[in-house]
């Protein structure tokens, strides 16, 4: 710790020379997997791939394939548990993680201790990076269980020697009351159970701007960098709202993270390689400032590492300088959208991310809102039915208040997204709130 | 780790030597709290205690005042959050967490750096006891939050270098399909839900018999002590079901704990000092052998110290030898029961885990029951509502396989306990199953 920086050397280290660093770390990351981890050297055989062919961070994306979900979890299923990318005697694992799996198998993570107390050390510099001090008191409201969202804050947030403050799974309730009791001065969360935890604190009778919080850090879902949803979170707690993680597959996961001049994502490199690349050429870098997918590279872990990791996840990617001092490339818009959540309608692409902010930026509607797909004949029917602000026309809005912002929203609907929803207005409390991510689009074309 | 032993010396060493190490140890406690902690130097006033009066450990029992969960309550309330018993400066807290108050506001508990060290090695020592070794893998099953069980068992199984694996809150299914795919040999979670996941392993088609696991380590209530609970979970998974915990404010709660020769639960009095008192005198020492209520003493946490803590638990102790050497005092029939849970029915005293026992006993009973309480005039009278084994009369009983289980179980139910119950019985799985915790007493005797 050095006033503002975890390890200043490191953060305000000239690009150049960090960029040399990472491709030195490259190569021998490509040579280790080669030689020791039979998945990779087999799954770069079959793609007639070798480590010898990348003298360059340029040939590191021409040439390198991308590892995908798919891919690992195929390879956990042939080689169970943890399949041949493990990197050290399965007996020295410490713990087991996993990320929830679509087909009901998880894919698991097993880290060594070797790679926890190197984890530690990455998640404290991310969290010191965003303002978490010795003298915080870290309230994680996640479960702390399979997922590795929690662990990695906790293990950041002791390693920082931080209060650590962690309430356990569900229970909305508890986590506001015990917040104000324990005086939590940071709260981890996801956006949704964060903004959650701001009904239940009016619902409770406790004034949110007045609470003990000074600074939420928002992890698991884009969110505290969507500008609405920020304001929200800001606006409501009375705190400064930060985004920070990459994936679990990822870990340490916040190598993406936000520092307090708040503009836009640092990009921790120098320990998880970020490359943004075309959506439909996984070995085509888009240039400066301009959006396509991101692909994460472990520089540092040796169990379990990921090299081109294709997350699925959307941004792009600035050089210019921070006034912090850090010398890493940010993500001015944070992670905005997912390349697989992207929607296609009547030809034009659209994120539901893009269709939240811009329901957050219309006067009179309230907090939460639903996107609805049907088929009518060939055609792609999309029906947004979002909620109206209790506030509306003094909470007994008329029917022309109603009008009124129904065209209001239709309006700023298609500016933002080029797009002619259906909306329905519904009055406030209507829809389901979400604990932990949310689900906002409901996708019922398939139907009948 | 020395053979079967954590730390050979400290375990097997010579009772009265042990026993002239705790008195040394208390009486520095007593000076300690007296000198430094405003809460204890106020309580012991009070009670016109002074340190200076213990100079035997009969003294202490005799002469020192005990606390009970309500007095922290009421401590911390007044002085929020930890109450003035902390022993450091709460800046310098790096874990808090709470037991859940019937009021509403936890009991919170703050650890520091030091705390959680010291912690990590008693149980460490005591999952060794229970034999978990480096090449283990443990499966907790409980909530990582804000209580303190799945924590300690985590601390100490990564202190052994076992591999651990939280599944996290609830969710059977994850937890049942997760300890196969990992493999996991050791389970760590309440009885209750041990066999909740006994019931979902055989929901989902697996053999619980064949599962990865060879020990289960049953802690947050008894049951692993109870014969006819034990029998369930031995035989149901194939295990051997050990039995361990105190009480969350005596953390490192593993002081009570079975060893493989499983002659009862070994007291390692040597950081958690173990008092059987009269239930009616907190003054009064039981004798060996004689059942009466628990009360535990911190020989070494300086923070959140408890000196002779009433744990409202029921047990009896014991001298003699065990087979594995060590020459710790036992509990011989664990921790069977809680002060403030026995029922006094018709002048009887009986206890919910007797009943429980004694229906676990019968053949052709199922594994879930309930005791309803109600109030008829003047007299309580209670009821016992319990399923029938699912293959009883080969799946489907006759009246007369019934009316003989009837008979069967009220006069079981009599010979063990006194008393003669009401008794209903249900079909298999009428009853709801508990994920945590068991509450199977239902007493409607206030209502109306």
């Amino acid at each position: 710790m050095d006033g503002q920086y975890w390890e200043r050397a490191k953060e305000t280290m000239d690009p150049k020379a960090r960029r040399a660093g990472i491709l030195r770390d490259i190569r021998e990351q490509l040579d280790y997997v080669y030689r020791e981890l039979p998945f990779y050297r087999e799954y770069y055989d079959q793609h007639g791939f070798h480590p010898s062919m990348v003298q360059t961070l340029e040939d590191f994306t021409r040439k390198v394939p991308v590892i995908t979900k798919d891919v690992l979890r195929r390879e956990q299923e042939e080689h169970p548990p943890f399949g041949r990318y493990l990197g050290f005697p399965q007996e020295e694992g410490l713990h087991i993680h996993g990320s929830s799996g679509t087909t009901g198998r998880p894919t698991f993570y097993l880290f060594s201790r070797d790679d926890i107390a190197y984890t530690r050390k990455v998640m404290a510099q991310a969290l010191y990076t965003a303002g978490v001090r010795p003298s915080d008191v870290v309230q994680i409201s996640t479960d702390l269980g399979m997922f590795m969202g929690g662990w990695g804050a906790l293990w950041g947030a002791e390693e920082i020697g931080a209060t650590c403050f962690t309430p356990g799974a569900g229970n909305a309730e508890r986590h506001v009351r015990t917040m104000y009791q324990v005086g939590a001065t940071v709260l981890i969360t996801t956006p949704t159970f964060a903004l959650r935890l701001l009904d239940q604190a009016k619902a409770l009778d406790l004034d949110p701007a007045a609470s003990p919080l000074r600074l939420g850090i928002f992890i698991g879902e884009p969110g505290a960098g969507i500008p609405g949803t920020k304001a929200a979170l800001e606006n409501g707690w009375g705190i400064a709202a930060l985004d920070c993680a990459t994936t679990s597959e990822m870990t340490p996961w916040a190598t993406n993270v936000e520092c307090q001049e708040r503009r836009g994502v640092h990009v921790l490199e120098d320990d998880v390689y970020t490359e943004i690349v075309a959506k439909d050429d996984v070995h085509a870098p888009m240039a400066e400032g301009e959006s396509g997918a991101i692909v994460y590279t472990h520089l540092r872990r040796k169990g379990q590492p990921m090299l081109r990791f294709w997350s699925g996840d959307e941004s792009r990617m600035v050089y210019d300088a921070c006034a912090c001092g850090r010398t890493y490339p940010r993500l001015p818009d944070g992670v905005y959208g997912r390349v697989d959540d992207m929607l296609i309608l009547r030809g034009v692409n659209v994120y539901p991310s893009a269709v939240q902010r811009a329901l957050l930026e219309v006067e009179g509607l309230g907090s939460e809102h639903r996107i609805v797909l049907e088929r009518k004949g060939a055609m792609d029917e999309a029906t947004i039915r979002v909620e109206y602000d209790p506030r509306l026309g003094g909470g007994a809005p008329s029917a022309a208040d109603l009008e009124a912002l129904q065209a209001r929203t239709g309006q700023h609907l298609r500016a933002v997204t080029g797009i002619r929803f259906g909306l329905e207005l519904l009055p406030p409390s209507s829809l389901e709130r979400f604990d932990v991510k949310a689900r906002r689009v409901i996708d019922n074309r398939g139907k009948l």
